[in-house]
């Protein structure tokens, strides 16, 4: 199955995928708490009326997830782009969080901050928890992925290298692209292993790998990450880039306004979001 | 005014700690939702029906707030512990976060966990915002924060440097102490300047400096995050540690099951954490 969120008239909606363009509208649900009371998730679909259909292209798209407790990414977890990032391979993850205010869905504009231009692209498999708990062997790790879906992980690069610690390079509010839907284990192969995982710039593909390339596969980061960390229902762990990033080529390429990003993965609906430039208006409040 | 969250009867419960003992029980209130919806604490103190109190050591507590939006904790912000922690001072603030299944209140055990014995201290001091979106002038910064209260920033040092980012060894379950009240701005200087922080392990005092020691003060934390993310009511700022950890020193001093570890800052009621070993039982679930 192949969920989307999306908002209308003000509330959040769910949706199922049916076609290229058809969503079955399942109503004001939240994948969020689906997710944290261990519904079925193919149950909940079959108890509800019968179908009301709406066109996938009218959508305003949510993220897959609106709130996770945490979203765990993976630097450093393809050798090309750990090797162009100039870093040595480490043995262990390299682990990194995102908050949930640098969230965006589908379609909407990743933002290039005022105080940056060095906006960057990361393009991602991301996946959702179940559960888990602490201590997770590797053996029952997959058993734990509620869903799959595409992340960019949209990076303002200097800001990224102003500490030892690259948390706010990787926070700023609109740069974190998630969706558009959220895909069932039982749509993909264990581990989404093999699948080709691609990220295009203005049409123009500039990372392209498979999933299996991955220096720690999803098994064995769930499992590493459980020996530190409760993993939780509706934590989502964002694996990690291949090569091309925009910020280690010669010249650079940076991301900036009316760009398009998309992120693909075979058998996955594609991630897109155009850049746009922040509003240079003040926001406290 | 100093609340205290405690559980009572499987419930979440809110105090007015009054004096050195006594706390007024304010009934099943959340100090996370009040925060959120902008309530007006002395208001809200005011309009409860009359007094029923309980002594403070018979609590069983709960972290001040609960399931904070983002905590963000600043590492390298007191040049003596940048020092022996071997790092340059970086010009702008280092910044890692927490995930709050990481978060312990006061009287519970920081957990040396079953795959490490490199657990240490760092007692800091950690500020709750009552909101404050982006780009918060400096002036206007400390207008933004809703209380303070105390944090052990419990560190797994060997886990904190396999990889370029300290992430997984600042996240391990029962690491991040924090309480035992949520002191609100009134009844603290100004950006708590000159206050004196104090680490004891076993007693014996540890750290010791003052909060103006700090790299960045309070109120260019918050200007200077504010450029990327959106700040939020509830979320959490751990102001940075001084120096005297116990990795840093010769020979190494670590903390054991036995220890117990206390932050205090003048005009604060006491963290007090003893150090228990984590249970081998795997708990995946």
């Amino acid at each position: 199955m192949r969920f989307v969120q999306f908002k209308k008239e003000g509330a959040q909606w769910l949706g199922l995928r049916v076609d290229a363009d058809r969503v079955r509208v399942l109503g004001q649900h939240s994948l969020d708490e689906l997710i944290a009371t261990g519904e079925d998730l193919s149950e909940f679909v079959e108890s509800l009326p019968p179908e009301e259909y709406a066109s996938l292209s009218e959508l305003q798209f949510l993220p897959p997830v609106s709130r996770p407790g945490k979203i765990i990414c993976v630097g450093l977890n393809y050798t090309d782009h750990t090797r162009e990032s100039n870093y040595e391979q480490p043995a262990y993850p390299t682990l990194f969080l995102r908050v949930t205010t640098s969230l965006i869905a589908h379609n909407e504009p990743i933002v290039r901050p005022t105080v940056s231009d060095c906006l960057d692209y990361e393009g991602e498999l991301a996946v959702v928890l179940s559960g888990g708990g602490r201590h997770i062997a590797k053996a029952d790790a997959l058993s734990f992925i509620a869903g799959y879906a595409l992340f960019n992980d949209g990076s303002v690069r200097d800001y990224q290298f102003k500490s030892p610690q690259w948390t706010v390079g990787k926070n700023f509010d609109g740069t974190g692209a998630f969706g558009p839907e959220f895909v069932t284990p039982d749509e993909v192969p264990a581990g989404a292993k093999g699948l080709l995982l691609e990220t295009r710039l203005n049409g123009e593909v500039v990372q392209s790998a498979s999933v299996s390339d991955m220096v720690f596969d999803i098994e064995t980061l769930i499992s590493t990450i459980s020996e530190a960390m409760t993993l939780e229902a509706g934590d989502v762990i964002v694996t990690g880039t291949p090569s091309g990033i925009g910020w280690a080529r010669e010249p650079k390429l940076l991301m900036k306004p009316g760009d398009v990003c998309e992120v693909s993965v075979e058998g996955f609906m594609t991630l897109r979001n155009p850049i746009a430039q922040e509003s240079s208006n003040p926001s406290s409040k």
